[in-house]
């Protein structure tokens, strides 16, 4: 479909940093805010991670300002002296620089109350250039600045992901807003126990999706998110046009999927434990408490979460769950008799409706018969026991994620009465 | 230092993918190539991404080509509809498509194990331009490759990180470690309970630092880590410049410091209670089960850590700790009175060497007494029980991930005997 009048805005981010070009940390910066400009209906077209170097900076920034309106930069504001971002963009937009009384106000009240004076360092940072508005920081002490050059907008955020978040909803969200010329929609529905291929062999002919949104799959090691996207005049007629997509998608994969958009498969399980007016308590092993602290993300989860008990050692599933030592011998303490064992010890000594188990080596090595990645997970309630058997891989880290995702699932599926064997 | 037959070879990455710009998907793989370039004496001066698009791919590559000697590509080799990147680097390089048959075999014998046909969206995995290197992928259908143009090198790899590693490593990694001219050595120093600010107060000047390596600190919510990088001819030269750097940090640091390089709190906590032939077992509340999570990332935490108790209702903690239920009357469930009561309540019926416990709000919003993000942590040994207090802020996953960082931080220096006020 072509849309003349309404291409979207286009923009693009430049993440700053010497440390984000040597791997040496993860920018999540770009990601937060393609996110937030896409609400805006804002197109993010291309992401440029260079480092803490002026010729580099300005000759990135120079092809964007020929490709797009919008620039985000983001890092190289702080008071340390490899922070070279606001004499770069002085220079670039041929500014002097000038004292903001506000922000050396601001400096001082901030180390007046710690009772301290401001170091030669960070009074720097009330120095911004002539030509840029400022962009008052209360999270920190490196203000933002906003450029304008014709129509085209550069605004520079520091790199401290809570202070550009602030920032960017301060002062970047509603000068923007009134930019909008079109909406773009975007649902993800979420999916675990399917890959990226299997998923688009159940669904079938993909064109008829597409005739209606713009689709994509996003695998990763724990689940498979479709994403469908919609650009058009109004909300209303993108939400309609994403709303038959989705029923389409649901249609064919919906016994895969736990949720859309923002829910999580712990929020999605803690509501079905919720309207079962149900309670629940775990028994973990070699996920050493991950399943705990998956259930615990969701607030208001002591409603229904009772407790959860680690039993690393073997004494510990006597003691604390009253397995009988002997099936622990006989079955080796990685085993579907000692999964279920768990999950009804729990359920029984925490006084909870639900029981939900795990078992399994996490690895690396083998040091029990079963080879790493072997991994047993079993619910108890009222209606009785179940307990599957997973194969992960040799990566410790790695399958106590899985491990702590499969249980989540067996236990939505468990809710829903849909279990059936495990593809 | 000027050095001019000792410049790095520069290198860039192009990550490819609307789920990449759009904010969707958080791309770590070019982290992971920079990390690993580095380590080869191999600098990125500028990662790249742009969406799946012809035209935007074939201009990024262009500029990148008069930059850079060395070109990763990542991600858009699916078999997805949205997947371009063959076809458009097949175009860029003027080279017809082929069959390669190898590829063919590797994706029949994949599906013949599963007893199935390839799918035809798959089977179009073995056309590959005939200029170009495959680089058989043994993880996934996706071969990558490698195209030459007069001294320059272009790879391109899938974008699941998985098959994105191993290609590297089985392919690039040999390929350029031919290339290396010189060697960049870096040291991470890490630390916990300092702010970036008040890190190079302590300090004090840092150019006598600087006048041996490059640094750089990376704040994070949850700690400080310092870099030192040194690029020299030798392996030795570069090694012991960094040693000399390291030193002075330590001098004036070093009793915030926790580790360097990969080493991981956890993983030092570890060594510790090892050291101590001691074991260890941990009561929570808040955190859910994550500071049992955070220790058994360690392989062969079993030898020492027994068993985790989340104790998230007032119950639990009477019925599995033995708490006096008068005491959580008393003080709150959340006071320092309970912490204590906890850590030795789990060390007592466990028996275990060392108790560590947690009881906090973790928000948001304040059902108790207690403003969100206080957080009570206590230890308890032969020696006795001491507890701190934390003020965290209102968002519930990061109090939990502080609070995990905190405690496994006080037992830290509890071990070593150098318990002080926290700052």
């Amino acid at each position: 479909m072509f849309r003349d009048k309404n291409i979207p805005v286009q923009a693009e981010i430049i993440a700053i940093g010497n440390e984000v070009v040597s791997g040496l940390i993860q920018d999540t910066n770009a990601k937060y805010l393609s996110q937030q400009l896409h609400l805006l209906g804002i197109n993010v077209s291309r992401i440029t991670a260079v480092g803490d170097d002026g010729g580099s900076i300005s000759s990135v920034l120079e092809s964007a300002l020929r490709r797009v309106d919008i620039i985000i930069t983001t890092g190289g504001l702080g008071s340390t002296h490899d922070d070279i971002t606001k004499d770069v963009l002085a220079r670039f937009f041929k500014s002097k620089m000038k004292v903001d009384e506000k922000v050396l106000a601001m400096l001082e009240s901030a180390f007046k109350v710690r009772e301290r004076e401001v170091p030669e360092g960070v009074r720097r940072q009330c120095e911004v250039p002539e030509s840029a508005e400022v962009l008052y920081n209360e999270k920190g002490t490196a203000p933002g600045l906003l450029f304008k050059l014709d129509e085209k907008k550069i605004f520079s955020l520091p790199g401290v992901p809570l202070e550009m978040e602030y920032l960017f909803n301060k002062y970047i969200y509603p000068n923007l807003l009134k930019l909008q010329r079109g909406v773009i929609v975007h649902r993800i529905i979420k999916m675990v126990g399917l890959t990226e291929a299997s998923l688009w062999e159940k669904f079938g002919p993909v064109d008829p999706l597409e005739k209606l949104v713009t689709v994509a799959s996003l695998p990763s090691f724990l689940e498979v998110k479709v994403r469908l996207s919609c650009f058009e005049d109004s909300l209303d007629f993108a939400k309609s046009r994403i709303n038959k997509a989705e029923n389409m998608v649901m249609e064919s994969l919906g016994g895969w999927v736990y949720g859309k958009d923002n829910e999580t498969l712990e929020g999605k399980v803690g509501e079905l434990v919720k309207k079962k007016r149900s309670t629940l308590a775990v028994a973990e092993s070699c996920t050493g408490g991950l399943l705990g602290h998956r259930l615990t993300q969701v607030p208001g989860s002591s409603d229904y979460f009772l407790e959860g008990v680690t039993t690393y050692s073997n004494e510990a599933k006597v003691n604390r769950l009253g397995i009988n030592s002997k099936l622990i011998r006989e079955y080796g303490a990685v085993s579907e008799e000692v999964a279920i064992a768990m999950a009804e010890g729990i359920r029984r000594t925490s006084g909870s409706d639900i029981g939900l188990s795990i078992t399994g080596v996490a690895g690396p090595g083998a040091s029990y018969a079963k080879p790493s990645g072997t991994v047993f997970i079993a619910v108890s309630d009222l209606r009785g026991s179940h307990c599957e058997v997973f194969r992960f891989h040799n990566d410790r880290h790695k399958n106590k994620e899985k491990s702590a995702q499969a249980a989540l699932d067996l236990l939505r599926r468990w809710l829903l009465n849909s279990i059936k064997r495990h593809i």
